[in-house]
């Protein structure tokens, strides 16, 4: 007789970002049986959500089914289901439909939407950018503003229609404001006939004294005159103090504006609750210096939904590296546990930050190099492309971004859920 | 002094579908001033809506931005508005704004809406295909119920998740029972682990006693066939009595489906009861041998939303190419009028009838000569692609289809507009 095999280890993932996803991929070849349950169907190339907001990008070109991404994975089961605990005791996850999901080890990679710092009610008015919702919902408002624009025969409102405020100078920021004056002043100008959109106003307000704040001070100057070239507004040590359907008021100014882009902060998700673990003012989970939550060695958090310092003291950046990074790390040690082994703590490497600014420039921050200005943008745009996953999207992207540079022609100027009649 | 130059003709085209943008095209270099309404801001390409719905293509493949279109066109203005009625007395479009707009020449281009047969309370149990967001609907109710299918024990339930019901077997009826077939056999069955995709249950229900009765009886009936070979469950003479959350009644016979897809009936818009005038029983306008509206001679009405005998004495077809000869005559008649002239009635010129079987197959009758199989498909293809607005669209139509071809992987599977939470 033969033995009966151990049972497998069970692994469950939840989230499938860019760190849950480096986590499934990283366990590959693992004696380990994966469950990767997220909400949504699809993972999210958040990176370029900005591009989708401004009408460069379709939604299916910076998503992927995520039970597709896995589907050579036999030993991995995808859910689409919606975590709302977790019975550390009990060592299962709970969903909101009544099931669980019993786990031997845990990864919670459940990440951040956009916050208001205790002023929820401004979310109508200044919707953020997490998911493609999120991203149809800006291009549908932005989009909706130049047609009553159009059409609105009172210069005051008109003025407001063409006004675009966006809250916050970090990269979305920064992208958001570059894109949409791209927008208004290269692709949209020929197809109105009443207003002049290049006149229309970008106005990017920043309660720090500058933008880009994560980048080294010369390259924060240059984003900032490359941004005013283009037309963008730029509003330094002024946060905002109100949100309305009218507009902002920031420092001692009041703004008329329509169209309002929350890009000022993150709060993370639930997970530090869920295990009653501690956590900064962000709800972000303080973790251990190997990934897993203080007081669960078998529960480990990644991305955006952690805070956890660098090896230069300061906190991890929130962006798609680093979460890749802290998943590939955890499989690595579980792996290595398996075996009966350990492994030395997270170590993160910063690769660089990266932004674009409008069509045709971005600041590269390597650490050992600072580029700016078009070879930035090359790099930018090509390491955008290669980080996509498959050689159609890589593609589809890459030809749209022709036909921007080329022709000012944008992939998806699409008004969608809502008529003419919808509210913006 | 010169004398002042006359007051160009100002013509309003409302609805820019096929008809209506076909009539803007036809305009040009006229002496008018042209007023191009439409409640959304793109232009959609309605044949391959299908195709969004069995995420096959992104939405933005299949549209462009009206005003996009005619950004050459400095006579043209594009505006995004709702018309709830023309005052034919006075001359003038209404908006639902409270606006008006006036006109010395109006076409009509209204189009069609899906329609129950007085049973409009099967609306949201068996949505129909109009729109985008019709196809996303569609799309998003086909992949959940293969998500939830996924996580259902109850073997009844899984069934009834995993049966598609699609009532109509029309063009739209057939291509989209032939793509969920596809989908479900090809696409999809490598990325589930508890559910055998290829088990799905696709029924096509059709009240008439053949598929496709547009089309001679051996195209019908090889059009059946492939079907069928495909899996697809083909049940004729079976008028469709009840449509629920549980599922359809048709015939004796009870079905449990989660998923219905509306493809049995359209209703023309509300163009005749604008201007009083004589309708079919699917309110389609009857119009006059040169497309005026009874009563009217500056009114004309083109596309879905009228009816008009065909040289052969049968309806003129609700199909692009029709609407598109009815748009172009339209123009014309005004540009000779405009000469003081007039031209023969309106002469609509059947090219031929396509529709696409599955992924590989097709059957198209050019009256003299009939076509079926993968030949057809090729001309189907290339037919579609060649009447795609702009090389960018057509590219990328071209490669989502070479990725379906080659690898059965299809360009959109979002679930959007809702989490796993989402009611489907």
């Amino acid at each position: 007789m033969t033995q009966a095999p151990a049972k497998p280890h069970r692994v469950v993932i939840v989230g499938a970002g860019f760190g849950g996803l480096e986590a499934a991929f990283g366990l590959s070849g693992a004696p380990v049986e994966i469950t990767l349950i997220d909400r949504r169907n699809h993972h999210l190339f958040q990176p370029l959500l900005y591009q989708v907001a401004t009408a460069s990008l379709a939604t299916s070109e910076i998503a992927w089914p995520i039970r597709y991404l896995l589907r050579d994975r036999p030993e991995v089961t995808t859910l689409f289901a919606n975590v709302c605990g977790v019975d550390a005791a009990g060592k299962q996850v709970q969903l909101d439909d009544g099931g669980s999901i019993p786990y031997d080890t845990l990864i919670l990679a459940t990440g951040a939407r956009h916050a208001y710092f205790g002023h929820d009610e401004w979310e109508p008015f200044a919707p953020g950018l997490k998911t493609l919702e999120d991203a149809t919902t800006l291009r549908r408002r932005i989009l909706v503003a130049f047609e009553r624009a159009e059409r609105e025969t009172d210069p005051d409102k008109r003025a407001a229609l063409l006004t675009f405020v966006i809250i916050g100078a970090g990269p979305t920021g920064v992208e958001m404001a570059g894109t949409i004056a791209d927008l208004a002043k290269d692709t949209l100008p020929q197809d109105f006939r009443h207003i002049d959109t290049r006149k229309a106003r970008v106005v990017l307000i920043e309660a720090g004294p500058r933008v880009l704040a994560g980048f080294p001070d010369d390259l924060s100057a240059y984003a900032q005159a490359s941004l005013e070239r283009l037309g963008v507004e730029v509003m330094l040590g002024a946060p905002v103090t109100e949100c309305s359907a009218d507009g902002v008021v920031f420092g001692d100014k009041r703004l008329e504006a329509r169209t309002i882009v929350w890009a000022a902060g993150v709060r993370a998700s639930r997970a530090a609750e869920w295990l009653n673990a501690p956590a900064d003012r962000a709800h972000r989970l303080q973790v251990e210096s190997d990934l897993t939550v203080p007081g669960h060695p078998d529960v480990f958090a990644v991305g955006d939904t952690v805070t956890i310092k660098g090896p230069d003291g300061n906190p991890v950046p929130g962006i798609a590296p680093a979460a890749k990074q802290e998943g590939r790390y955890v499989a690595a040690l579980i792996k290595a546990r398996l075996d009966g082994r350990t492994l030395p703590p997270f170590r993160y490497k910063h690769a660089g930050s990266l932004a674009q600014i409008g069509k045709k420039k971005a600041v590269i921050d390597f650490g050992w190099l600072k580029l700016r200005g078009s070879l930035a943008w090359w790099i930018w745009g090509l390491a955008h492309i290669y980080f996509l996953i498959g050689v159609r999207h890589r593609i589809a992207v890459a030809m749209n971004w022709l036909w921007i540079h080329t022709r000012d022609q944008r992939a998806a100027r699409l008004i969608t859920q809502g008529s003419s009649k919808v509210a913006q």
